[in-house]
């Protein structure tokens, strides 16, 4: 469900940015009719994201190159693991490998921890959302990698969904205020969603009819009361510098979604690597 | 030095990606004439790069928007250090507020590794380089953090430098034949760089003339016979899944370069946040 | 509120449409240093719409033409009104004249339409919006357009918000699966909308928690009988070739809002035009 | 003869701008593989104009549909006449159909509006040519409906004609000095059209060997009379506010060619539907 | 009067295409204050044309560049005439030299040409033209130039004027035919232009009622006599392999027009270069 | 082993340049339908280079042409060679035509005229390369023909090799703090090249330890004795005005490159011609 519009423009950016004047080294090697086959093989386990995006860098280069796989996004791969086999021009399988490994290793390695949080919480109500905390260029590819992780995504940008923060509200004059002036200009498909920082907020919030209620840097108990005086009213978010270490303990308070930027921030590429066999 | 030829879209798109048809939130709220300075503050120590980036995001979006700061990239930051000072229209500055961050915490992330990594290798001649794993759209920036956090480049792109792998080796029939093929066709400016695997490469490598000979994934031992061997005939770099942990023990073999994947392709993004106040 | 992000570009690219290689009858007999002031007159009363747009096409050219105008959007212009005064080198203002005048007169001409709209239902709860059946390329200009009008905005695109529609239902195999599926995977923010035919599907789709409702081309009693079946329990939407004719009828039916096509696909053209004085 | 050359693009941004981050409905529902027929229905009569473009919206998003139509362009289609029938993944099919049907059902309704100016003056010498007052990046293609619809067009663009005005001519120091200043520098193949007010400026403008001659808002009689004067020795054009109502009398006043801005900037988009089934 | 509209995105690309990554050497060497003045120095008599084109390329790069001119388009600079002075960080002038040289010399380079044209013309009533062999992209520029070197131009694009060659003639079946096709559809504003390749086509082209008759490859006299047949019926012009050693013939066959391809195909780079100082 | 990323991109802006808003003349008489055959043909004896380019560009304007040629780069084609077999939809032949002649006389051009210098030089050590001095936008393309042509490139661009010039080198007070300080930031697969003006500096850059050293102007006396100092130490270049009379001198010097600007900044157009055939 990633965007495919605009995939193809933001993959010949990125060959133009690697290839620019031309591959000096592969040109001068091979002529172009040699062939060859590559193997992408996970070096680590992994959650497999991406593959088709992987295999349009291959295509934008050459469309004559073959492509196979077994995996799908979402699968879990052990280390060892043969994603994908490229065939064809030896030469523009070298020329794209670059591109197409640093897409895949990103939105593998968003996947696989997306993965790891979702597996934290496992068993209490919680859903792992992400944030607008994304790479310049490349939200859309991030944000599906979430999703193929188990996550769930926040608004995909200011203009898909409604977040009134402090200052908004310390502007408009109170919560109340700020949600209905905001009511009254945004699209009739929008949710309002109000972050609050304590209980005090949590009621005036509720007052004022929002959607959403985001917990902004409380502590779990404070989030336990405020999760009992909503009481179903309000989707509630619990925000703000979560990890590994503490997301179980907030899943814990009865939140439905905790919102985890390290997701698309700072993931680790997924190791993958390309055996190439020319033949 | 990194290329601002070409940054001003780059800031555009990212814009255009995030503010879509519009910041709702903030458009319903704020007038736009309503002042306000926000404070960039360093919530972990950290080395600062991309300042001017971060600059140019808000004035991409607002020229009136004025921008202060007493850093410069590759200062040292301690958690609490105000990076800079934003004032302006609170609206244009809120609807900048993220892409600006999203830049800004990932180049000082990767500025903040770096130094990790040069740290690691002090007081030996080993210098941390750079790779092509870097973020499809943004490696000039990101080379540039390379740069600021005390590393150094290897090449900007498939164009700024020959490097010769065992695909190009087998294909050409050894190395001698790639060398003296890719010598005859390469632009006079760029040097030839062979990957090795052992000793008996080397060897044939620097019987060929070429200027940097990689080492791929070489055991230390063998790296230190090869640099023996070597004797200041060709530069060397060591490559191949370098950490922290073992980047020591590498340098101590006497290479002249180890280049770090990590450094672009898996670096946590800098935790720096931004507290506004309306005037 | 419309989009300043892309604007740039967009008004680049129908400079570009106009003047293509050059303006050859204002080129010969000016050569650039004559100055002139042009009135931008309103022929036909009119709600003004698009001033800051028709500004910049002029300051897009030449940065140095000077722009005044009395007038903000939303304002009720007479028939005689003088919209705004340019001046500057006559050259340049008439080179981007015709530019300028084709989006403003076709923002001014939609707010203008939509206020008619907005006027026939007053008194009722009912508000005017818009749909996607907007110009390739002019969405947000238009959009914005149909706010100052005095109506509201349907979703922006198909990324911002969910509206089920009778293929996605059969498809689904009902507006229950419909619903639940859809709510698995859409991000947090947005709102789930339904289209129904008849009071057994708004029944259904009440029992599966959409956020809003929307009557196709349901005849005004049955859509009464449906608002009170309702009863605020979701949002209200009448959708279905609406004319000025018969838009009050539908009002009193009692629905929240009145979705108008012709808004944005079959509004006339605001009459302005620009009376040059040549100083 | 539309311009092919640029239509991939505007497509494409026409389609970014729609689908954005995604079409969150379909793709909840449709996994991609599902089957579909749509039928494009003419819902009022109307004169058929870009067929192709309607196709190539389709084609651009998914190259497999299949496009099926017994229509050309220039055909006089009823009230339920099929225009189209689009089969394929409906999942592209939805996500493609409101961007296909914006540019068609626009392109049909200035088609269609030409035609009945064409039929009002059936019988004399004129002709209908449409203006510059073209939706801004939509002009090659609303210039194709035109020339569908019977009517013919003005210059494409300020580098594709000469149109001596007013403030040309009183900056020039008269009509003689103003078409020998741009006789002298514009391209060979272009002519050269002055507008006129009254039977003096006529004179003038003969004298000085124009090749067009355009009646700027002249009244009927005062027209034929000039036509009279002229008597071949140059093209005549009627130009200012024409209406239906009028074009006829206009058009017995001898003219050659009448020229009409509501022909783009004010036609009502043909009413065109798209019903779809689940194969 | 070259086209303004797309020049800044031209130089941009520019630009792009030769800093690619970074000037390396600059960067390394100058921090960016140093301030310097530079002088363009024209090595050979030239006439000078794209002055400001030239000043742009700096001011694209740095806005803060100064730059300074006594000289005009269309000026005869001898050899040693110092044509502009630049000043301000010597950085970023060294940038932009290079680029904006080769625009200079291109420009200049043709101008210079094509008034040799025209001086070998002198006194005869031809006029020197050029043709669509321009360099991809350049086109508006290189037109410019011919225009300052004292040409004309011919139509700018395929889109500006009507030139039936042969294989149009033959498809149509004959020249009557095909002119009175194209009158059908083609703008009102442009000329109508047939290649003839002897008398007898001469004739038939006057009978159709052409404005402009093309003489391909004809002898002189050949010319002479259908120069005489034509006697100020249709405008003429002469074609094919135009040397400065054949257009004084030529011209004396009472020609309108002689068009001439080597003005931008194969004009040599005006010599000029920049001497730099640092202060 | 141009850059094919990048090139589509370029081909399509350049028939935009061209067809504008259509081609008047061919789609008047043309339906589409009408089959032909073009045959280009050297009218000139040619060194061919851009065959694929010449393809290219008729294949994106329609993909269904069919091309054909007995013809590589590089081959030395005889005045009257038929150098391409182009046939398909004569209307989109027409069409594309110009461009596509365009760019391969600009190609042919420039392997034309490179191959007379490297003639010029045979026998000696010294290879003919090329410079910066390129046509705006079309670098890679050109210096692709130089190679075809049998010369050797100098760097693609600022980011792909460091050439110290004079002006750095007094900035930076010296050679040997020049080259040390750029050897500090540059990439480490990039080359130093110092530009000397006489015996001093040769040795200064010497004991530098650069890697290249061009003689800047040098008469041919000095820079035999250069040579023989240097004594391979460095590879050492020849610039400065060089045309097809000095060459062989300056190449007897011993230098093993000359740069030559005039390859790509003055080579006349090869005349090559399209002939067709309506079938």
């Amino acid at each position: 469900m990633f965007r495919d519009v605009g995939l193809d423009k933001l993959i010949a950016k990125a060959l133009e940015e690697d290839v620019g004047h031309g591959d000096v080294t592969t040109s001068a090697i091979f002529t172009g009719d040699e062939g060859g086959i590559a193997r992408a093989v996970a070096k680590e386990d992994m959650v497999v994201a991406g593959i088709d995006v992987f295999k349009k860098v291959f295509l934008s280069l050459d469309p004559d190159i073959e492509f196979h796989t077994d995996c799908k996004d979402g699968a879990a791969a052990k280390k060892g693991t043969i994603l994908a086999e490229i065939s064809g021009a030896i030469k523009n399988i070298l020329i794209a490998e670059r591109v197409a490994l640093n897409f895949f290793q990103r939105l593998c390695g968003i996947a696989t921890l997306t993965q790891k949080y979702v597996e934290a919480v496992k068993g209490t109500r919680a859903k792992i959302i992400d944030t607008r905390k994304t790479t310049p260029c490349l939200r859309d590819l991030e944000k599906y990698a979430v999703r193929v992780g188990g996550g769930f995504n926040h608004r995909f940008g200011l203009d898909g969904g409604v977040l009134i923060k402090d200052n908004h509200i310390s502007a408009a004059g109170g919560i109340t205020s700020a949600v209905s002036g905001v009511r009254n200009t945004i699209p009739l498909t929008l949710k309002i969603e109000v972050e609050v920082k304590d209980l005090k907020e949590v009621e005036e919030a509720l007052a004022s009819g929002v959607d959403i209620i985001m917990f902004d840097n409380m502590k779990p108990e404070e989030m336990k009361k405020a999760v009992l005086l909503i009481n179903g009213r309000a989707i509630v978010e619990a925000s703000g510098n979560v990890t590994l270490e503490r997301v179980r303990q907030i899943a814990e308070t009865g939140v439905d979604y905790i919102s985890v930027g390290a997701l698309t921030h700072s993931s680790p590429a997924a190791d993958i690597s390309l055996n190439m066999t020319i033949v």
